[in-house]
């Protein structure tokens, strides 16, 4: 089950995390979703020849763990999504542990919208992005069942 | 192949554009990259109770079209994705067609660095997101291999 926040219970300041480990399907299966098939992402042997040195995590990927902690943790179901800036400050590489932290920072009563701060670090605590996101928080309580995902097989 | 289009051939005013369909199986996977299991996404008889009236995808996975745009298009490969800023306006269904618009609105030589503007239509011509990249063009003309994805069985 995944409960929310709505917007009535929502304080400035509150905060929340989200982590998640990027494994290197996950970057596979986002070059799939996104169509982005740079070998940066993809290819060992291409990525060493490149500034980072090694594969990365496409930096939108790190992007779509800022959505998922809206989503699933603040202010969680029901949440709009109206706008996101973020900025990319170091390579995700495969296996690193990424920490979303959200902190909300502004609220305006009229259209329940909400600013939250955006913060994304990485297991030796470095900011690897950080931006702010724009959302409708929900009017009402929700409690809702997070469908199981289905397993992936590759190739 | 995909080329890249290098700093000192980037014009102001170039445009580029970049097309995928949204299928279902792309939703489940950005739910399983993301960890973004909201049933908005995944559960159609949920999500016929929501504001939307069916599922949707996740707004950030059209935040990946407009990376996989910047990746792929303009300036390509060799770039360096400094930040992004995004509104999103309008819910992407299953099966929506998705361009992606960009456009080269600034350059800066000290750095190479670009901004483009960024419009995300549907296949009605509906904006359904908008923003602004800032990059890092590559130095060099880089024509590099792609790799194949690896097909995807779910469940």
């Amino acid at each position: 089950m995944i409960e929310n926040t709505p917007y009535a219970e929502l304080a400035i300041g509150q905060v929340a995390e989200y982590r998640k480990q990027v494994s290197e399907q996950d970057i596979v299966l986002f070059a799939i979703v996104s169509g982005d098939a740079n070998p940066v992402h993809l290819d060992a042997g291409y990525a060493s020849t490149t500034v980072f040195g090694e594969r990365i995590a496409h930096g939108m990927l790190t992007g779509s763990l800022v959505s998922a902690a809206l989503a699933m943790t603040l202010p969680g179901p029901g949440t709009i999504y109206l706008g996101q800036s973020l900025k990319f400050r170091r390579p995700v590489k495969i296996n690193d542990t990424i920490t979303v932290r959200l902190e909300v920072t502004a609220k305006s009563d009229a259209k329940r919208l909400v600013t939250l701060d955006c913060r994304v670090s990485n297991q030796a605590g470095e900011t690897v992005a950080s931006g702010t996101a724009e959302v409708i928080a929900p009017a009402e309580k929700l409690r809702v069942a997070a469908p199981a995902l289905p397993r992936v097989t590759l190739g």
